[in-house]
């Protein structure tokens, strides 16, 4: 499927909503559970989110618009949330993200972009030179493969727990 | 995690609304998307759901209840759905479903169902003997693997626009 701005914001726009639905007073035994040590409880996905919002998506397509390929990207922090999240409740990390957001895409639509800013090229520190699509794209698609991380962690917390049906549900990860 | 019926349900009763939040009025290449033939949209799997309520979790629970093991389940027909949804809007299969959600958990609460009801067993047709508990922690993980299916159909249509970073995203699939 080909990026369209109107299509991907459709996405981008629901994402706070659908977290707070999925998350927002569930017990904490869901929101603070985790694949193992180190790995990412829904709680620090949602941290991780807003890091993105403030450094990342709208952050970096001004960049790339200011600067082409002259400058690279800011490297994104991936573990930032750890310590900006502590002691913050999910309740305020929704509500967080959610204005955050909101934020972001008023900035964006603000910027008015044309179908030939869409072929705009950046220079990411890693991966090269992107597109403003590419960079537009991964931000739609993060948000969901994030929304998927949170229900993986949260379904794999009763891969025990549903017995022989462990075999039927592959997402639950190897016995 | 062991299962808990208060802490199960609590997901329970989210789903229609997590599904209306993310897939309500979306356009339709988003929730139309497969990731291949015979493969299913996010429509699909809220046919899927709905069949669900119909035939499996709480029907299998008061078959239990009623027969033990000595009457197997109903074999359940996972592509039930394809005949059942069509014709349907997607805005009246999220409808459906949260509406039978919801006399489900009505039933289901009205069965006051004890610790010791937890234990009881039935029998699966292909699984074998499992127990109640089992099968309620299998209806909470379905949910959250469903969902999960739908966010990754979804974010895979989005595969080739991602261009490099698809290399940070091992969620979108292999090359």
């Amino acid at each position: 499927m080909e990026f369209r701005l109107d299509e991907g914001r459709a996405v981008l726009q629901r994402t706070p909503a659908v977290l707070h639905t999925l998350l927002g007073d569930l017990p904490d035994c869901w929101t603070a559970a985790t694949e193992g040590p180190g790995a990412w409880s829904p709680f620090d996905v949602v941290g991780h989110l807003i890091h993105g919002e403030r450094t990342d998506w709208v952050p970096r397509v001004e960049h790339l618009l200011r600067h082409g390929t002259t400058v690279p990207f800011d490297t994104f922090d991936r573990d930032a949330m750890f310590a900006a999240s502590r002691g913050l409740s999910l309740h305020e990390l929704l509500a967080t993200f959610a204005a955050l957001r909101r934020e972001n895409l008023q900035r964006l639509d603000a910027l008015g972009l044309t179908p030939a800013d869409l072929d705009r090229r950046g220079l990411h520190p890693q991966l090269g030179v992107v597109t403003l699509r590419q960079h537009l794209a991964t931000w739609i698609a993060h948000d969901l493969t994030h929304v998927g991380q949170a229900v993986r962690v949260m379904a794999r917390q009763y891969a025990q727990a549903v017995g022989p049906w462990r075999a039927f549900l592959p997402q639950l990860g190897k016995e």
